[in-house]
Parts: structure tokens; sequence; C-alpha cells
């Protein structure tokens, strides 16, 4: 099992380092995996000159899995488009091929006042988001911004074909399935054609997947009931623009994105494994960021990636261990808890594994 | 001043009724104004065949205001697109040239408990929500679903020029220069053009505001601050379909949508007023539905577009002594209140004038 780590920005290196402890652990242990550094993101424009060198291409199109921590820093807003961190992210998810993102909004019982929500709207919270990744407004042309009759114009182009609705839509039928079996697909048919497609295709896969509940609902009253009501879900799929904001409104309902990991699949289980949250410039290389979300998606990476089921199991009940030892790094700290750093909380899994 | 008013669908005769109500008591005080009834969404479908039918359209070209109620009900949704109740809503906004959509997210101390957020989260929540109504996605061109190389195909613009979004932009700051002072900007700049072009030309047009703080913010993170912290913001603004996503989200922190007013004006004061919330068909004509949204509606439509600020205050005032006094309709009911229906609303909020 050959894994690239795309250390990245910010504090990227330091949870990434953590995680990299936890599979070195692994393989200790007897688990044959190989570890393979690789620059994304602002650290490879100061290296390399772009987001995503043709070395880190290489890199990741051999490995059998990524291992990303954060791109970005506002260091290189300055910088021409194509040269932004965030277009090292956008490439390597079209170069792999990564349609399918995975974000879970999981509360854990013992953060449940971390939340911004009341307990008894969030107590017990498990979401699964299935975002699509490789389509829509975010790669949709034409674009661009042009001069017209005197004055610039801005332009996007949302656009989705039946076989990239279809494939995503296997994924999320697939996913409530192993789940509490009930679908909810999100759009905006009252007013998008491009959506009312996705409502038709997702209908139309619905047909192979009787067991499964399918429901629709359009996204303004998402964001809404997202807030009012966030337990009547269980699995989401929409497409990547809605996706990228409904999922991080739903990890934020947790209280806690510090914990929050996600997978993004191609069609052989290959995957890019990532915690939800960002960079975190202001705190980087202060040993305070949260590793969890990385060791997380360590967990994801091994379930989904490597069939790997037992250990990735055993990597998440280390982590509730953790939580239920009182350790907390500062975004999850409660009065009364014990407040550690970065390295010590990696530590603190390290011993419970 | 003219009034026209849409009743719409659903609970939209019951809410309007109430506010028609409020209206013929204020012309008995004093103040001069006709109202003149029209169709618009599905009534109009059933009535005319069409959501916007020609007779409305001379109606509202010819009043000084218009005040909606809600259109649309599951019934029209098997309709050719054209033909559905939310197509007179886009036609009526763009006839009209409403490219302004206030939306205020207000909590009210009286019913701060009734929010999924918790109490100190919310309390005293004062947003305003500054949408542009006639541009971006929603109105851009080509669009479609069409057949290429033997799959469908569904694609939308999103585009915007540097006019719409200057002129959005003025009615942001100066309703900022009104309030705290403060407003964000929320776009998707890392990684669509159209909006990387919106923050370039806000940032413009705020060199002629120097009074007011302008920040920008991804509307992704948007979508999560609003849960974490939404005291942070004093005023939002963001194009059409960011807008409709974030309002609808930021009206549900306070847990009564029921409450809440909006105005869509275009550049010289004429409006179109209408609650936030929507048909809600499961309760029409069951004297079930909130009527203070609308009641609100009007206040902001004397503010507005007929420049009678007291009036407006009187209303509003008399709104706060109604929920001071214990009247709450169902879906802000809690135990110890007096619960009341759509109509016993209207009495109490007459009462209180
Ligand atoms: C950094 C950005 C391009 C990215 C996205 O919008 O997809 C991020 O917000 C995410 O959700 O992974
Ligand atoms: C009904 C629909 C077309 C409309 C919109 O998306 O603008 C509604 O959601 C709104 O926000 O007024």
């Amino acid at each position: 099992m050959k894994i690239a780590v795309l250390a990245g920005d910010g504090i990227g290196p330091e949870i990434t380092g953590q995680a990299e402890r936890i599979l070195l652990a692994l393989r200790s242990d007897g688990l044959k995996l190989e570890l393979e550094p690789g620059l994304l993101g602002g650290c490879a424009v100061d290296a390399a000159g772009e987001p995503f060198p043709e070395i880190t291409r290489r890199l990741v199109k051999e490995a059998d899995a990524v291992l990303l921590g954060a791109v970005g820093s506002p260091k290189y807003d300055g910088l021409p488009r194509e040269k932004r961190p965030e277009q090292g992210l956008l490439a390597i998810r079209k170069e792999l091929n990564l349609f399918a993102n995975l974000r879970p909004a999981i509360l854990y019982p013992e953060l449940a006042s971390v939340s911004s929500l009341k307990p008894e709207i969030v107590s017990n919270l498990d979401i699964l988001i299935v975002r699509e990744l490789t389509g829509d407004i975010y790669f949709g042309q034409p674009r661009g911004i042009e001069r017209r009759e005197g004055q610039r114009v801005g332009f996007n182009t949302m656009i989705y074909t039946e076989a990239e609705i279809n494939r995503i839509a296997h994924v999320a039928f697939q996913a409530a399935r192993k789940r509490k079996g009930r679908l909810c697909s999100v759009d905006k048919m009252n007013v998008l054609e491009c959506t009312q497609l996705w409502r038709d295709v997702v209908t139309e896969t619905g047909k192979e997947y009787p067991d499964v509940k399918l429901s629709h609902m359009l996204v303004d009253n998402a964001a809404m009931q997202l807030v009012r009501d966030p337990k009547q879900f269980d699995v989401i799929v929409t497409g990547n623009m809605f996706g990228d904001i409904l999922s991080d409104e739903a990890s934020m309902l947790t209280g806690s994105i510090g914990m929050l990991p996600s997978a993004s699949l191609d069609d052989r289980n290959k995957g890019l494994y990532e915690p939800i949250h960002g960079s975190a410039p202001d705190i980087a290389g202060k040993d305070l960021a949260n590793p969890l979300a990385t060791i997380l998606s360590i967990a994801m990476m091994l379930r989904y990636s490597f069939a790997q089921e037992e250990v990735a199991m055993r990597i998440e009940h280390a982590v509730r261990k953790v939580l239920a030892q009182g350790f907390r790094t500062s975004d999850i700290y409660e009065p009364g808890m014990k407040k550690v750093g970065t390295r010590e909380m990696g530590d603190a899994v390290l011993a419970n594994l």
C-alpha cells in the first residue's frame, strides 16, 4: 500500500505529522505500507513555481491513496489564479478523477456542548454528505472575465452530464443502503435546468435501489433544514457547488470541524483523504492544531482504499477513548478537560491504539 | 399610494388578508392609499393559464408598491417549467427591475428560545442580507437541457456585469452606513471568475464609503460562520444564488421564519414586499398561518417605498407588543403563551396599533 503524503500549507505538516506516526505504528504492527512525501498547494508554489507540479502528479498517479493536510494561505492571494494553492487541489481532484466526496458530519457525544446548536437538536447527529467533486460550475466551460460593450463581465458555466450524475447517484444510494436507507438529493430544479436534469437522473437511478427511500429538497430549504432539524437526514447527495456550501454548514453544526475527516474517491477505490478544515495559517507552527480529523481521515483511507475495516475501527475507537479520557485541543476545549497540543494529542491516540 | 396586492397561493390569501386589514385601518387614520388585487403564481395559472398574466403585469407596472403573499404548490410540479408558479415570481422581479432584495434576520427577544441555536449565540441577532435579485445564474444565458453525444446535458450560466455588481454594492454600503457600518461581501473567488469580478467591483465601490468597514468571505465559510457565530455580521451582500441559500439559512437561525419580512427594490424605491416564508400548502385555509411576517412587510413598504418611517415604526411596535402580550401562532408557540389563529393575530395587532 503506497500512500502519498501531501502535508500542504499552514498547519498541514503538523497534523499530517501525527497521522504519519499512527501509520508507522500500524506498520510496526504488521500493516504493509509505504509513505512518500510530496508537495501540493502554496508550498509547491514556493518550491516549484506551481501548486500541482509534475513530480507530484507522477507521485499521486502511482500511489494507492493520498493523505492531504491542508492547502492555502492569504499569502498567495495576490498570485494569478492558476498559481493559487486551491488550484492544486482542484487539479489533483480532476487528475485522479476523484468524483465522489464523502463528508460525514458526526457529533461525538463527548463534544455535544461544543456545538452552537441546542444539544437536543444535534446530539447523536450522524449525516453523510456525498458531494460530486469533478464537475459542475467548478470545471464548466466557458468561464472567465471579459470586456463587453465597455464593461467587465464575469461568467462561469454550471454543467452536468447524465453520466456524471448517474455515477455519483450510485455512490450515494450504495452508501445509504449501508446506513439508515434514506437519501435526500438536493437541487434547485425550480430555477436551474442543470439541476432539473440532476433530479431527473437521480430519480431514474433510484429505480435500481427500491430499498432506499429517496427524497428531493431545494438547496435553500436544505440550508434551512440543516439548522432547524439536522437529524432528519441520513445521506445527502448534491452537486459540487451546493455540496461545498452545505457540507461546510453541516460540519459546523457539530461545533468541532477539527474532528471531521473526508474521502474523495475515484471509481476504483483510490482516494484522497483530508480533514475538512482548512490550513489555519494563524495557528500554524504553534502546536495548537487538532490532529484528530487527519487521524480519522486515515481510518477512512484504510476502510475505503484498503478494505481494512478492522484497523479503521481500531483508529476510530482510539479517538473515542482519547475524547472519553478528556484530552482536548484548544478548538474543542471546555473547562474541566485536559488541554493538549497537537503532538500530545497524537501521543494520546497512539497510547490508545 | 397605489398598492397591488397579489395574495398568491396556499396561505397567501390568509396572510395578505390580515395585512390588508392593517392597511385599511391606516387609511381610516388618514393615510392615502388604494389597494388593487391581482393574480400571481399558481392561482394565475388556474385562472389565466400563466403564472404572470398580462393583466397582472399592467397592474404592478402602474402600482407604487406590491404586496405579495406567497406563490407555489406541489400541485403545479408536473407543469412545464414556464408555467410553474415560481416563474411568475422570477418574471415580476425582472419586469419591475427589483434588483435589491433586503432580507433582515432579526431575533425578537420574546422568541429567543424558539431558535434551534443556543440562546447566547442568537440573542439580539440583527443581520441584514442584501441579495442581488435580477442577475446571476437565475437569468444567465445560455441555459437548458440538451442531448449531446447520446446523453442529456444540463447547463446554466452564472454571469454578472460590472454595472450590476456596482449598483447592488451601493445599496449594501448605504444600508451598512445606516446600521453598524460593517459590510461583508460573500463570493467564491477562489474557484469562480464571475465572483472574482464580484469581489473586485465591490472593493472598488467601497472606496466611496471609507466609513464602512468592508470584508470578504468565501461562501462555504459564510455558511459555517452563520452557524458558528452569526452575530459577527452586520450587513451581508452577495449574488442571487448564494443569497438564496444564505438568506434562508440566516432566517432559520432565528427559529421563526413566520416573523421575517423582505423587500425587493428597484432604483427608484418602487418595491415588492413579501414574507420570506413559503406558501405552506399543508396548512392553507386552516387559520393557522402566522401573518406577522406579512404585516412586517407592510412596515418595510411604508418605510422604503413611501418614506413613512413613523407609520412603519407604529406597525413594528404593535407587533412587538403583541409578542410581549404572549400572542403566538402555532409556529412560534411555547407552553404558557396564548395560542391564536391567523385572524386573531391580526386582531391583536390592530388592537395595538
Ligand atoms: C479550497 C476550495 C477550492 C475547496 C472547494 O471549494 O472545493 C474547499 O472549499 C473544499 O471544500 O474542499
Ligand atoms: C421560489 C424561488 C424561485 C425563489 C428564489 O429562488 O429566488 C425563492 O426561493 C426565494 O428566495 O424568493
